[in-house]
């Protein structure tokens, strides 16, 4: 998938922020051959997402791998399990350990709490859905553990899919005309979807064509309310705002087909996971 | 201070990661020039951070703003509270509000988990501290919100200061032996700290002339010892390692100058904002 | 719209291309700070584009434009006719005169020649639309033209739109297990084309529930036969392959929705413009 | 040759515009590790050039190629001849085909058209140059194809050559100043030419020193005058300006040294060529 | 004149490269609105070039220089003048300091050697030329210094002029076919020059039709022989190689039309010069 | 170390800076895979720093080498030694060569000189440090040949150590107050060091706990009292400004402990080195 930067420019922008001038204490301390063996520990219990970002910033760092063992993206892995183990260059690994954690922690947190939004409603037709609350320059990174984690994908972006929302709206006033210039513009593969609040602009949406239908922030009664008053059209149903673990399951139930959530990338916990440097 | 990318290229790639091949929602219902007044809102009480990289990316997204009023970074609001008010081109807004509130939440995030911190220990003579656990490119931002929260700097990154860890003893061996191949190699200028995990590594270190030592994930009574030990010299001590709310009164209260968190910058709830867009 | 680089960035990227080591002509024999007026005239009928893009490369060349007066994109100009006038720095202008002539002429060629498609059908509901047979990246500033010339856009790129074509099937094999596996993958805001040579293809792609069929490279009467066979279905109809002055107009008379033709990007006569200098 | 930007970069670049946020068509259809055979098939006669531009597109996008047979750039080929052919992952093929052959048939194109006006002098001692008159970041490229159509190269750019030109000595004036002018600003390995339009120019030309004279836009019997006026000086006569393919055999025949055309470059139909994949 | 990367961001890198993490002394000890008041002063007598540069440096670090006042590029300055004041933002001011110093005095160590070598044969026709032994990435910049300083241009870089040196003909053998084949493949606005070492080669390339001969390391007697057999011939002489301030008169005397210098970029003494910061 | 641009990178801006289009005298006379042995002589005695920056810029520049012997850097090399000798492809050697030798010849400068200063004080136990006089970019590369010819490393840049300089005082008043807030603001990690020019300011700087004093531009008798005052004192002491080959010693002598000298980076004569190349 897509970043404005390569993935790996990304990478190694990342290892420069952290390293600087150098890494003056391995540098100092550590020979410019010495190899080492390393063990990737889990602390908790989770799903691992970015274990090939993790690998591959070791690779820019120069760290010339061997005997690279690991699980997947999407694993399940309990505490205290081994998630990869793998030999390289002592320097390369050292300076680049901290920028690895970093990248793995996150993503395998955003994968986790995924699963956990995910697991709730499993037994039901509903998709859970990321949102643009991403972090900066790692939306393709977070999406792809969106994805490990069971989840499904949205738009990418502004450009990936036209939504009109209630501040569009605003400025462009009526949703019928508004769905009306955009099909003028805008090439026959694409569908439209638009935010309400309301029951009402439910109503307009579906009479002006809307493919699909964002509902912010409803009460539980009136998102049924909207599911039934779109029964029949050839309209997709999606609920958003303030889904946390206990409202997912109730929400999933009114029978809407998504529910985007945007916790499971804005307020992710890492996931604990550490590493064991041994020397050969 | 310093990102291996200049801060205005970062927002700019953040902004086009967002835009892709553009807005076409926003192009094809709101006019090239109308302009519109936004409020920015805050849901939640908490410390603001990141309003200068939030009225920045308005401006690099060509919204020409003008009558912005806005508190300053390091502010304490309270939920309800209007943040910033500004006008500006509404295609520039609509484009860039996502983004921008990206930013400012995950940074009021940051300095509003600091404060916590900060406030639990605020009688006392200790410096919360922040880690390198920080998300990829924002280390710059993240620290100066560590700041706003009431925080204080350690060192930036790998170049930033001379830290042996654990790790690097794996492969250096002895303590003072390092400690001396390190002066040999670096300024007059800089220190040098040592991690440490026992008090037999405390002694070590004090003997070999260490200037600060970091205490990892050592027992309060151990802490206690330690501070003991170093009575006398001239000496830094730090305590890092799973330093919770609940943990960060109790380890300061034994003594030690200086205690880093991660939780600070790598498990952070976003701080809930939102903006309201009014048309002109 | 979009382009892997800045348009700014490819502008100045082609100034430097001309410039080189500097305009050794402009800078021996022009004083620094001389300014000229300049006429942009049209040497042969048709429709202009890239006027901003013209104008832009002055800027980026430092001419400090005054006094610019100009017809905008879109323009039907007859031979003789006055395009823009400006005044601005001697040197600036001599050194970036070309490669704007350049820009110019191409682009006004696209929305000429893509304006002869769309007069020979204008009566018919029809859309005229661009492939991906583009110059490298032109084609956000190709695609731009097409529309100045009438036309109507396609998916930009292979991220803006799903188009199952005969390479694909020749390697994925079913069209129908091809549309599930997409459905799977993609947000729910995205529709699937499918292309198809025979008239057997358009029924199993119906059958599959696509959303639009590519007739590729059909006779008329197939054409003719596959408008028939789909009557009925929530289905879009595009034709294309060797569509050329003569042949758009039967083709269009067969009922389909869209018309790609690639010779309007692909083999485009420049259209003749020259620039007229005079010292003030 | 020269490109303000690699070569590999431009056409990464290029590969980056087509691909976007990625080939979604393709990564839902086709297996990451699947292989296919490639044929490249000549739909007209003409001369390739590009062909490792081509190769190197499918390279760049991790085509891992094998058994890659193809004919030399400058090759002569004949309607229904294979060109190349190869072996490569099919992802890769297939998200490089649209651009590949975007390049190739352009290239193909510019080559194809210069042997056309080289074809019609090949028998009298004249040079088929080039212009600067060529596609946005194309140069290096396109004058490469021109070679490879029997043409010959002119200045690449304002840095490669001096040529006062109409509009400079709109602002300089006199050409004998203008030369001396030049003379003292330049390295002593350089040769200064003049643009002219009428047999007074080529005179004050000849008699200020010029080592050539670009006659633009003049009459057959003004050049045939302006070849015998220059007779026994040491200078290059070229012609240029609304040269065709049937006004270029009378204009080389009046002696002139070197003929250049824009038309080469900028009016230039695309050869048509295809690609055939098949499964493996 | 042309530098693979921007002049600007030449200077903004230069910059970076100081001021990494951030100019911390500064920073901490001076207000960010404090402004200052500059004066820059020769140390020692000499010629100043790069003064706009130096100027640059600091409106690029955001100094917002106001009341500037300075000599020009290619003044003669004696020990103890002034030679530029201006007031400035203070922090800006004294994180660009050093940089701007080292650009200034180094530009003017080369103007100051320049002109010594020019002062010796000011009264003989030939020219004082640089070499291509200049400091990465700032040739641009010196070949100005060696223009203020009273030298010309010789070319800028292997694709500014055809220069067949000595180790082109070890592997390319003879003088005559390497003439031949140049002239094939190069524009029609270029002359060839042969570097040579002795009598024979001198005789070898007037023979073959060079268009300058580069006498290398020869001696005295040997030049002079060279501008006796080259004597009406239509060529130029160059004189290089260990040309110091003893010899380059005596070289001149000769006859030779040019003596290239390397040592006035190679091994540069700095001007002594010193800025003196005033508070307002 | 570090450079705001990749060493690469900058090694191959500098390739292009001298290559520009094209070496179009090699590419003329020297067959594509023609390769050729090297050898490259020292036409002088002294230290050889830069070997690996010599190297690389051949495989950059796609010279394929083989059979490559070489000395390492610091080594000192006599007058006539063979360097280093290799194999590789013509055409990237002829085309590397005069931008290896640019650098390899001023790093070398560099190291031999600083070797000097060293050499003069080598019973002493005082460190030869570099200063920031550095040239654009090098700085990095620069230090590494100080360290070469034998000298110690100071703050690498403004992020990289606080100095408190003369011109800091002037805005910033109290040296007192300016280490207070120094303090305040840094990590623990890092020493204070103040520039003074007499013996109060020396006393102001022990009384205000600086970890290092700059005695800039004193004199003997001055610098040998601020010994003395500063005995007993945890502090060390640098001495700069105009040391040169005669004052070294002297200066070295009074007891301090650092050496500072802008003169082995600012006006270093490049070693006298050359190039063989012999056809194979």
């Amino acid at each position: 998938m897509f970043c404005p930067i390569d993935r790996d420019e990304l990478l190694y922008l990342t290892l420069q922020e952290d390293i600087g001038l150098g890494d003056k204490t391995t540098n100092a301390v550590v020979p410019p051959d010495k190899r080492c063996k390393v063990k990737l520990i889990a602390k908790a219990e989770g799903i691992i997402s970015g274990i090939e970002v993790f690998r591959r910033l070791y690779e820019i760092n120069g760290a010339e791998i061997e005997n690279w063992e690991s699980v997947t993206d999407g694993t399940h892995i309990r505490k205290g399990q081994i998630i990869a183990s793998f030999e390289g260059n002592a320097r390369a690994v050292l300076s680049a350990e901290r920028v690895s954690l970093n990248f793995l922690k996150h993503l395998s947190g955003v994968a986790t709490l995924t699963h956990k939004f995910v697991s709730r409603v499993k037994d039901l037709p509903v998709r859970i859905c990321h949102t643009r609350k991403t972090m900066p320059l790692l939306r393709a990174m977070e999406i792809d553990a969106v994805v490990h984690g069971g989840g499904h994908r949205h738009r990418f972006n502004l450009s990936d899919g036209i939504l009109i929302k209630e501040n569009h709206l605003e400025i462009a006033g009526d949703i019928a005309l508004a769905i009306r210039n955009i099909r003028e513009r805008i090439s026959h593969l694409e569908r439209i979807e638009v935010e309400v609040t309301n029951l009402d602009q439910v109503k307009q949406s579906l009479k002006a064509g809307a493919d699909a239908i964002l509902l912010d922030n409803m009460e539980l009664e009136d998102i049924k309310a909207a599911v039934k008053i779109a029964k029949g059209y050839p309209v997709l149903l999606e609920a958003s705002g303030n889904i946390n673990l206990e409202r997912v399951r109730p929400v999933a139930e009114t029978g809407v087909h998504i529910i985007s959530v945007g916790a499971i990338t804005h307020s992710v916990p890492a996931l604990d996971i550490s590493l064991l440097i041994e020397r050969i």
